[in-house]
């Protein structure tokens, strides 16, 4: 009885996980691609956590140190931000809105959440690229 | 004599502020109305400002406070933060990158600043609506 209590807590543990980061519109694959970043980031692997954004040089991240610009700089600076596990904490996604931008790109608003006490707002362009989606601009802020 | 220097400071003054709003690739009438709207603010005029945004229900404004959505809220939104000229102060846009995504719309990365103290960025994603340029998000952050 115990087991199917816990195995049912953890589905809809899982299920209301999931229900925060897909949004109206949202393709599946772009959400279980966030998804998959909140548990590389709640596990401590930064570059487990970069799959979602396209590697390429061209890739934007603006931040309140400014903008960041290309794959590479942008998992630099989120290693010198986050050194180590402890640091990175808890990471919550919360994602609002899914808008279209033409039929290969699409803007998601939503808000970030560390370690139930700060947060903060990001907006997310994604790219379509092969029939794959990738994140290729990303601003965040508090 | 004086008046010569005058006038050329005067258009050397406008060819920077310019310069400071056109990246490359960014169409010139996008610019144009940047410019207007950096004008509009600083002439205390928040209507006037509003002109680069589309006027619609699904506009998205991104800031400190979450996610307003709408032009009419949008220019409420500031109404409430800036009630009168003196609390609007001189605003300046200086633009990083202009990022076409697909044909028909645009992503624009830039710096704000408020009389020469706060500042942060802002990335604008715009779209071309019968061969005219709007702004249909904007994330600004400080």
């Amino acid at each position: 009885m115990n087991k199917i209590f816990f195995i049912a807590g953890f589905a809809l543990s899982f299920n209301s996980l999931i229900a925060q980061i897909h949004v109206s519109g949202m393709p599946q694959s772009a959400a279980n691609i966030m998804y998959r970043q909140q548990e590389a980031w709640n596990a401590g692997d930064l570059e487990g956590f970069m799959i979602g954004y396209w590697n390429a040089d061209s890739l934007l991240f603006i931040g309140g140190g400014g903008v960041t610009t290309g794959y590479d700089a942008t998992l630099e600076r989120y290693k010198k931000g986050y050194p180590d596990k402890a640091s990175m904490g808890h990471l919550l996604f919360t994602n609002r809105s899914w808008t279209p931008l033409g039929r290969k790109y699409a803007l998601l608003v939503g808000e970030w959440e560390l370690n139930d006490s700060t947060g903060g707002m990001y907006s997310l362009v994604w790219r379509k690229i092969k029939r794959k989606w990738y994140i290729v601009a990303d601003h965040s802020s508090d």
